[in-house]
């Protein structure tokens, strides 16, 4: 895939939130979209919309709007979701077994090819149509499944150890949901989760009643 | 506490990731620290930090930096933190179990007052120092603790009862992790987490590489 060096952090933050919103609008049967009614459901500035869309190509047509399933198709071509990467998850405990069960990685058409765990007790049980794999093969079985990404659902305090082990195996990105700054090298993208963040969020609007409430819940 | 209806959706965005820099900041034993040091941290421009941390007030020396302690307490004061907020959590299946046991809750200054599930076998049960509740009760433990921030961890199928109910029992927010998207009337705040986002993000990036990375690796 082609470099595209223009593009902010901020405007990538936005498209898997344009993708969704896109795929919702697909579901409920919509054709076409203009910007406002993007810009509605999202609580996003049409104008930036339409500056974040032109970024990637043409996708509208002036007056109608822009095709559903062309835009769609297009913003999750830009995402790599075609790509299919395999996942694997680190880690057994609520949190992991949370995220095996989350449907949302493979509607974005991800494949959950691994689980690992250290505890005897978990190796060898099942969660859905995947054993939970001893973390000792790790690098094996991620090699062996040709792996892309770590998602790591281990304790603060074994983190880093995970996200290691992942890099020595080879693996390309890290998704991790432990609240912990990890040291990665930067050929190896990672995003961390922060659920404080979201709370810390509506903590500020119960705080501040005004009429903020309507642009949040527009969030998603 | 006083409305300041002026600040954008994306300033109360970034708050949350000032208020965890500066607590890591103060764990580490700083004093000071400038917008500069920010801005490396989490990677936003320091000229958007100066400009966002100006709208609530005076924080800093020029040519000095920013008090780490009192910026901290500042902002969490604006997040409304200090308020010591009561959670329930309604939804005691993996998702809802990670969350009772997640340490950023009580970091925050929030507390988790109740548990609520519908399934027998889970009634009763301990999650750390707390009891599973029947969600029968939901209306009258929320009124009798003074729960003001409803957690949803259901399945989304049940989301939309879930929240009619905490709503119904006179809850002030809701923190939503169902992957369906509610209906909450304008006068209740909340806001709903999907994974997909930080996924797609990291399926972005590695579609993508270039020097995008280590923007990525200072998200938090």
């Amino acid at each position: 895939m082609q470099e595209r060096p223009s593009i902010s952090k901020a405007t990538v933050d936005r498209l898997p939130r344009y993708y969704r919103c896109l795929r919702q609008l697909s579901d409920e049967g919509g054709d076409i979209v203009s910007s406002e009614e993007l810009g509605r459901r999202l609580a996003i500035n049409p104008e930036q919309i339409r500056k974040d869309l032109t970024a990637f190509g043409q996708f509208g047509k002036k007056g109608v709007g822009y095709y559903v399933a062309e835009l769609k198709e297009s913003i999750g071509g830009i995402l790599g979701l075609d790509q299919h990467l395999s996942l694997a998850i680190v880690g057994m405990g609520h949190l992991g077994a949370a995220l095996a069960n989350y449907q949302g990685i493979a509607r974005l058409g991800f494949r959950l090819a691994a689980i690992f765990d250290s505890n005897p007790v978990v190796i060898g049980t099942r969660v859905g149509e995947r054993r939970v794999e001893d973390i000792a093969y790790l690098a094996e079985i991620i090699a062996e499944r040709n792996i892309q990404i770590g998602v790591i659902a281990v304790p603060a305090a074994q983190a880093q150890i995970a996200a290691d082990q992942l890099i020595a195996a080879g693996i390309r990105g890290i998704w991790n949901f432990a609240p912990v700054k990890l040291h990665v090298p930067p050929s190896i993208p990672f995003v961390s989760e922060d659920l404080s963040v979201g709370l810390s969020a509506l903590s500020y609007y119960l705080a501040h009643r005004g009429g903020e409430s309507d642009v949040l819940s527009e969030k998603n």
